[in-house]
């Protein structure tokens, strides 16, 4: 496999009650893994093989720690007081690492809101920024995804019937060509969440010139 | 007691799960209530009186609509395809018809990401903003209080462990004086959300003069 065509995903620490349901029971043995945290011994509880392990383990009991050092092969730990969240961690050595064409990121959302807005806002620094379309962030009733400028058509994901569209910075010319509510050349000055919107059908097409958009697919 | 002196709740329809622990069981009767669709129900359920009740109720059968229709003074009711989501109705009437001295919203986390993400990021729309120091948002976890630029002191919360600073927008000469970790008129061009800072002490100052700062107290 070409580097370039490598799909990662990562687990991080977050609660075990927002994965998505039957994430456990379905086979993602093919799929390549990095556990973050509570997340790598999770990962590695449930026989789950991992590119590597990263985290300060603070939470984690010796007999975890020990359990993630026997079956991972490479441990990436780093001072509690580190300038990145476990999360941004992961997803920089992703790339650095493998440069891969996706990135789908579990576990990032539940409990601190701090850590939900970090997990989300992370992707507008600049040493994620451009990767940010190659970014995914998946739990039990949210799929959320990062676009920059340009045109696009999205596909809708079974059973998830609500479609955000959410500039996280300054944004111009945002057009929703088909959606339930239409917008045309719409510009925000601030962050947005344009919530509830929908499908009209199974795709949904929108463009827009400058900023960073995130588009959530949700359900209650 | 004075318009201005008054100090107004708000309870939207997020899952109970998120509601801070012993909530129904505190004694709440002397506050004033707001009901936003599920919570107005969840509220007469539980013999609390209303201001008044706001949303289009579509996720409430039709007793409940009745129950709630039967002990309040007044109900408000909006089409689906209106323009403000029913927190911002909520908070929306509250500023027109009372200008309370401060609004605390419960209810409003938990379930659909893009909720949570409008339910904070309303602040910075120009109707709100000016009252964004008024309003808190309280969760089982999380406390979030919203500051406009100037130098402020804020005390710590008892169990709340976690002290986060996030920028909801460009924000200019951020200084943290007495946290862990300090800064010095530190700029951000883009949102950013500085996770996982702590109370040196039971206080925290900080300043910034201009942009619109979001500080999240929260707990595992």
């Amino acid at each position: 496999m070409m580097d370039n065509e490598m799909i990662i995903n990562i687990l991080v620490g977050g609660p075990c009650e927002e994965l998505p349901e039957n994430f456990w029971k379905s086979s993602f043995s093919e799929d390549h893994w990095i556990g973050a945290d509570k997340g790598a011994v999770d990962l590695v509880k449930h026989h789950q093989s991992l590119l590597f392990a990263v985290g300060d383990f603070d939470s984690s009991s010796e007999e975890e720690i020990e359990l993630v050092k026997e079956n991972v092969p490479e441990l990436i730990t780093f001072k509690p007081e580190k300038d990145y969240t476990d999360t941004e961690l992961s997803v920089k050595l992703a790339i650095d690492k493998y440069h891969p064409k996706k990135i789908t990121i579990y576990g990032a959302t539940g409990g601190r809101i701090d850590h939900l807005l970090a997990n989300i806002m992370f992707v507008l620094k600049p040493e994620f920024r451009f990767y940010a379309d190659k970014i995914k962030i998946i739990d039990r009733r949210n799929i959320i995804n990062f676009f920059l400028p340009g045109k696009y058509t999205i596909n809708k994901e079974e059973n998830f019937d609500y479609l955000a569209f959410i500039p996280l910075e300054k944004i111009k010319n945002l057009n929703l060509y088909d959606e339930k509510y239409k917008l045309n050349n719409a510009n925000y000055t601030y962050p947005i969440a344009l919530a509830s919107n929908e499908f009209v059908g199974d795709k949904a097409s929108f463009s827009f010139e400058s900023g960073l958009l995130c588009v959530i697919q949700s359900k209650d």
